[in-house]
């Protein structure tokens, strides 16, 4: 271990040890958190754990060119909460492993954990662990983070049956279309981000409160989160569940500047994608807390997804998310 | 998400699939493993829960041309392995997230997950889950494991006291020795290297039965493992404690071929480094399952590390491990 490596462990201690005490509650009890060999807690037989484990790559998931690092903190957590949210469970550990090149600022570690923790208070998420290292190239970071959902409720994406309907959490190609301006202009990249709904790409919003509120309601049936597009994650559901789908084209809701197929095709939108049973979607709230929900097609028993435009089915091939 | 890895994740649920019909058992449950956003498990009121996260990064923690595929996967169980050892705890679960640059081939990826999964197995540890991406530059792997022990038992690095005995499982400096070879010699690089007690680079093992037994008789006071070499993890279990230690240079276990240097500073010998009251120091084994136990020297009220050798006392710089 590097004076560096020690000293961002410091850091990454001093902070936690403040995140511990802003949060708490929940069935969940962190016991030990940084400074062992091993993080400790405790729990109970009304919950269950939710363990999800995402890696981040420079030049892969992002461009440190492009986007300030405060906003690269806050991605890298929202993929976590992303995927507890799809189940409809609560966050509550982090645990953070990072990578660093050799040329990485002080400044930019700063910001990086910032961006990290700012959004970690919001959803009192405690940093509880992590590890970091020296990389020979860019800069990586795993998120692993524990959530808890009250037993046997968690929300898997393999239990849609046909006929149920698709829903879907926001507004779809919004991060893919702001990437899509990057690109064409230099003007784009030289801005400076700022969290908020008008900036996808950088500040995407994990769909928690919604995710729980599904689950807790009782309406969704199946459920998984958006990360690599509609078109090859709705593939994902109707795979793990053994049924096919029928998108209505009309029925998607688009980000402002999305197209249909950076709706149907972009990642990075973060947005919910489940199933209710058709005696139930009368019961889907509009909006949860200011996200709407939409309904966007059905689920079939014939093993294919398909979409429906201006009254033409065609089948939808998954073209997914494309990275760098 | 690139074909690759899909196929690096599909592979690796269907390994992890057969890990799970072969072990189980234990307070911790798994409910659902790779194949969703999240893996779930269950759990009791009678344990704690252990966490660790620990980074695997090429050409800082080993180099592919001298160390094949099957030893990297090896090693990176071990070091969440020893982790959980040096706490008393028992292994359950293992998330794998791994960043495989473009010119990996499919044999060396099968090796890597053959020597992992060969590991899990003699541990009884469950495959649940991962993820998997491109990396631009070498290979990564972060190994997160979760292990428990019964509640309130965990032992912790911060808990050792002034007049307790200081002991080390198993003999120090034997990887640092055979890196020293490898680097010396072109005919070590060369040779094919398996799984045994002569071969403390490549083959390390996590003293998982040790720490277990170490707690459960309740002879270890303050415990943590040896990965950064004797000198420098000395220094931060004392820190951890608020005391000082006293070693005494010729009751120091060295490994063959391995100098006092090497014992004190040679990193990745997965050794467990613990406290004994010293009433209770003539109650530890002479060994646990074939790995001896060695008393190394005291604790000490004064915040200082010191070794004595040959009569003469002298500060003990916290050397630690020099990665590549």
């Amino acid at each position: 271990m590097r004076l560096r490596e020690i000293q961002f462990v410091e850091h990454l201690r001093t902070l936690a040890a403040k995140s511990a005490r802003a949060h708490g509650g929940g069935e969940l009890k962190l016991n030990q958190g940084i400074g062992d060999d091993c993080a400790i807690f405790s729990a109970g037989r009304s919950h269950d754990f939710l363990v999800t484990t995402d890696l981040f790559v420079e030049e892969i998931h992002f461009r440190r060119e492009w986007q300030p690092a405060h906003s690269v903190g806050h991605k890298v957590l929202t993929r976590g909460l992303s995927d507890i949210a799809a189940m409809g469970g609560t966050p509550r550990l982090a645990f953070l492993s990072v990578a660093l090149p050799r040329r990485t600022t002080q400044r930019w570690i700063n910001d990086f954990l910032e961006g990290f923790l700012a959004l970690a208070a919001e959803h009192s998420v405690m940093l509880a662990g992590g590890d970091s290292g020296s990389s020979p190239g860019g800069f990586m970071a795993d998120i692993v983070l524990i959530g808890e959902v009250p037993r046997g409720t968690a929300v898997m994406r393999s239990t849609a049956r046909a006929g149920e309907d698709i829903w879907v959490s926001g507004k779809l190609g919004g991060a893919a279309a702001q990437l899509q301006q990057l690109r064409s202009t230099a003007q784009g990249r030289a801005r400076h981000r700022k969290p908020g709904t008008s900036n996808p790409y950088f500040y995407p919003q994990a769909r928690v409160e919604a995710g729980q509120a599904l689950r807790s309601m009782k309406l969704a049936s199946a459920m998984m989160d958006l990360s690599d597009g509609l078109s090859l994650d709705l593939l994902r559901l109707t795979k793990a569940s053994g049924v096919g789908a029928m998108l209505e084209a009309r029925a998607i809701p688009r980000a402002h500047d999305a197209s249909l197929d950076g709706a149907l095709d972009g990642g990075d939108d973060f947005e919910l994608l489940f199933t209710v049973p058709a005696a139930k979607s009368k019961k889907v709230p509009r909006q949860i807390g200011g996200v709407p929900l939409t309904r966007i097609g059905e689920i079939t028993r014939r093993q294919r997804v398909c979409i429906v435009s201006a009254g033409v089915e065609r089948p939808l091939p998954p073209r997914g998310y494309q990275h760098f």
